[in-house]
């Protein structure tokens, strides 16, 4: 068994503050209900009362939106590391679901356990507000890009966003990461067709910019692809440590 | 001087969780260090380091990014008793810009005074983390609406949303609210030119559903306007106190 130190939040949160021995035991206890979900089976559903939320440790999942009208709308995508549906915990309904893309493990974290944390450290409860303020600017970011970027932009910045977001927990880089994403996720995501999807993947594949095939993401040109993208990643804010 | 647990922000916490004294005591500390700020001059800076978050109690702000070609994007506006700036105090930068609407008041908070306040008291940390979780589903609800909507109906909308914001802080009713915002803020904001700004508006007052004009917007059929805009406020989630 890892660890604490080594799960993905932990490393994720490192990256904000550093955790003391202490700090970590109170993180790890947060971890102690752990689950299995099978893919394609929503843990949280929208509307539902009195969730929990999770703290996901293995596998991708996507939180998503059903319109008025039936139609699905994917919000964004949580990695190992991200918590799940911590907006939920404190709102008496849940704004949105959430649907596991594959078999993932999540350990369950109800509100009175936040509570327990925030009164033994109040540095872990600021990193989970960094977490939250990071999680907050990134649904901003895509807002205002929504209306500025045109698909080919889109797809680039979203595939740079996820390496920069991957990489922190250590399962990404420069190169590339494995991606268990369909093109139909790719879709809901972007507000595009599948086939428009494709074609733009092929455009980005052939100009030499980033592949994507087989469940990974190659980044061919990461520069090139930078500079396509205007990615700027200080909204991700995970260059230094902060607190000491 | 008023009590401060007729603040704004007391007021919206407490549709959240029911304030201790000792917590209002806490709560009254972080509004210590009151400013002034004129209109039309930012208070924190896109990009700017260590800048300090603000507690509004008195005007309306607007949060905006600079998009890479010098266009500006509303992402939001901010009301009495909202955070201005709580995502960026914990990010290196912050990721967005905040001005003015007309003259402000508005208590400086430094992550230090968050740290101390959540270490003394982990409900209102909770109650903090609930009102950013709160302006997070904001924002998602934004992005999901804005593929979804078409002018009309974002414009009711916005205009519900805003009223259930004031009312929540015992300044708006179901009638109606003052309002200081221009065309130009409106358009900004949803994404439309200032003469489509004026048609829609027109259109609204002319179906007798909403009048905005002379810094006040008017509800004249609040259901057939709720009906027009699909508006369901669960995401805004004020419904009852939650933590007694």
């Amino acid at each position: 068994m890892n660890a604490i130190e080594n799960s993905p939040l932990a490393r994720k949160l490192m990256a904000f503050v550093a955790l003391s021995a202490g700090e970590l035991a109170v993180l790890e206890r947060l971890h102690q209900r752990r689950r299995t979900f099978a893919a394609g089976r929503d843990l949280v559903h929208q509307g539902q009362p009195e969730q929990a939320a999770y703290i996901l440790s293995e596998g991708w999942v996507c939180s998503y939106k059903i319109q008025p009208d039936g139609s699905r709308q994917i919000v964004d995508f949580q990695i190992p590391g991200d918590f799940l549906g911590l907006r939920s915990v404190l709102l008496q309904a849940s704004d949105h679901s959430i649907e596991p893309i594959m078999q993932i493990e999540a350990a369950e974290v109800l509100a009175d356990d936040l509570i327990t944390a925030f009164a033994e450290t109040p540095r872990l409860a600021m990193a989970i507000l960094w977490a939250a303020s990071r999680d907050e600017a990134m649904v901003v970011e895509h807002l205002v890009g929504l209306g500025r970027r045109d698909a080919d932009e889109r797809m680039a910045h979203f595939l740079l966003e996820l390496g920069a977001r991957l990489e922190l927990v250590g399962m990404g880089s420069k190169s590339g990461y494995d991606c268990p994403l369909t093109q139909y996720h790719l879709a809901d995501a972007l507000g595009l067709s599948a086939v428009h999807v494709n074609r733009v993947l092929r455009q980005l594949r052939e100009d030499g910019l980033a592949t994507f095939r087989a469940g990974k993401v190659t980044f061919d040109n990461y520069d090139r692809l930078v500079a396509l993208a205007e990615f700027d990643p200080a909204y991700l804010d995970q260059a230094r440590p902060f607190l000491k």
